[in-house]
């Protein structure tokens, strides 16, 4: 059985793996992507990433972890390396055509129809997929986390923004234009402050990381007379964060607890979306928030719960993800399967 | 190539009709459907209706629009009328599971988990399937309609409330149990009254023709000092709805215009959360509401194309659905297509 590759190609770090069909990983690799140079010198480096860690691989190092590209020209690489290379699949925070791994569009890059899979196979010859960074997060999930055997699921990343991961009928759904599972950017209500897409009321603008520590900071910059609260310390040491937010609720902090009841409220709502429109078997949360555990997926099951359309009807669950940060490299690993 | 039978099953009425595959009504059907009898009544005369309508053309009589059911009792209804139809399919307001026809729940008949399709099944022997009457009138959109050819599309019906189909690979997607595709229950904003589900912000209670005539009643019963609008006299001769508040707008009437600007603006993040979400291929308007036709279509397709996501993408065309109200029933009559 031939080899995976998997690229997780982000605006600081371009990390790469070398896995098995059963997900098991025989080398890894990690360079700087030094964004300012555009892209075709970043696709080069991504190319020689691939003979680089096949090389390793066929060659019988074992477990190898690359932190530097070697100084032999593309033109010297040995193509033999990639024999055991069934596919290459990369991750990206964008918008792309996951089968001709055609890339529209991806802010942390700074690209706009740039075309990194008909490259990537110029250079190696091998099938090459390019798919949203969340999706193949969520894609890895299906395959070997905890969305495991569930036709339809949807994958959420809770960080700096939400990223979508959208399995249907155990494939990746990304529409027809590679467009979809941007559920970020589902707007679901009124905001106080806009969006970085320019609108108001992007589902990660209430939900993300980011939004949970924005809303901390207007509620502590327009506290009322006599209202107090732990989380001020930590705004005046520039210490607000989400864990900090979430620990002083555990702590019974008022405020803290009026915050997150207001991020769970409208994560809630973002899950009812989902459910009306997708009904999946299981929805997954990933992504920095997810650390809180079970004390959010406790306050958002029981909203969540409330709050369905149809009552007498078991939704699918919502879980905690199980693969971490992993998943990227190996969900993109793993595109081959999905193109089949 | 045997036919196809449909239904299309109402709280006021059941309309039936057997269609060849190319969609040629040969014969239809309407009785009432007295909803207070409850569910066993209804299924065996949706029945009796499936063995009428068979005999009918069975029996080579052209065109035949049967009004009431016959006094032949039940177990005196030949099966070899059924020997040319291919499968039935029933279209209703409601929660199903497609294929086995299990309905979970429908507000408008005030049934909770009935096994219609097993009923049908016993009563005729026929594959019977059974969908929402929004999902079935957008696979007639993506079989005979506007939507044909298109791989991906979303289908929503602008009336009382607000009905969606949601056809993914060329099927339909009603999600894991049945309950995906109410895209007038997603929630995209803060509004003034609740929705029917109990919930506040829902699509339909911004973008149905219910709300632009519940907004305007809003907007004239608290009219500032120095306005006026020929919407008044709607109002005051309870004469206002969809199509006096479009007609108004039309005429250039002020508030008629800032109602429907209203309108449309909210129109158009529910079409933005489908492309953002599943990205189709095209997105047919039908109900009441989309006869307002260009008028409706210009500000809607001007408001999203200022706010689409990716700038750079062409996404998916914004149309008039074709079909009608016969979508429903011809609709509901292909099912047997979309499960083989």
């Amino acid at each position: 059985m031939k080899n995976f590759i998997g690229i997780d190609l982000g605006g600081t770090a371009i990390k790469g793996g070398v896995f098995t069909r059963e997900g098991e990983r025989l080398c890894s690799m990690e360079i700087p992507t030094n964004v300012e140079r555009g892209f075709e010198p970043i696709a080069q480096d991504i190319g020689q990433m691939i003979f680089q860690m096949a090389e390793s691989v066929a060659t019988g190092v074992v477990n190898e972890h690359i932190t530097a590209l070697s100084d032999v020209k593309m033109d010297k690489l040995d193509k033999n390396w990639l024999t055991d290379i069934a596919s290459v699949g990369i991750g990206m925070p964008g918008i792309t055509t996951g089968n001709t791994g055609f890339v529209l569009f991806c802010t942390n890059l700074g690209w706009t129809d740039v075309p990194l899979g008909e490259r990537l196979r110029e250079y190696t010859g091998l099938p090459i997929y390019v798919d949203n960074d969340a999706t193949v997060a969520g894609f890895a999930e299906s395959v070997f986390g905890i969305t495991k055997g569930a036709k339809n699921s949807v994958f959420m990343t809770l960080g700096t923004g939400i990223g979508g991961g959208i399995i249907v009928d155990n494939h990746i759904y990304s529409g027809s234009h590679g467009a979809g599972s941007e559920i970020g950017h589902m707007i679901i209500g009124d905001n106080f402050y806009n969006c970085t897409c320019g609108r108001n009321g992007c589902f990660e603008t209430f939900a993300s990381a980011t939004a949970l520590v924005k809303y901390a900071e207007h509620r502590l910059e327009n506290l009322q007379v006599g209202e107090n609260s732990t989380l001020c310390e930590h705004y005046s040491k520039n210490n607000l964060t989400a864990k900090t937010i979430f620990d002083e609720a555990k702590a019974e902090d008022q405020l803290a607890n009026e915050i997150v009841d207001r991020y769970t409220t409208y994560l809630a709502k973002g899950i009812l979306n989902i459910y009306d429109i997708l009904d999946p078997d299981i929805i997954a949360l990933g992504g920095g928030l997810s650390k809180a555990g079970d004390f959010l997926l406790n306050k958002v099951r029981e909203k969540v719960s409330k709050n369905v359309l149809v009552k007498s009807l078991k939704y699918g669950d919502i879980v905690i993800a199980k693969l971490g940060n992993d998943a990227g490299i190996l969900g993109a690993a793993m595109l081959g399967l999905n193109y089949i």
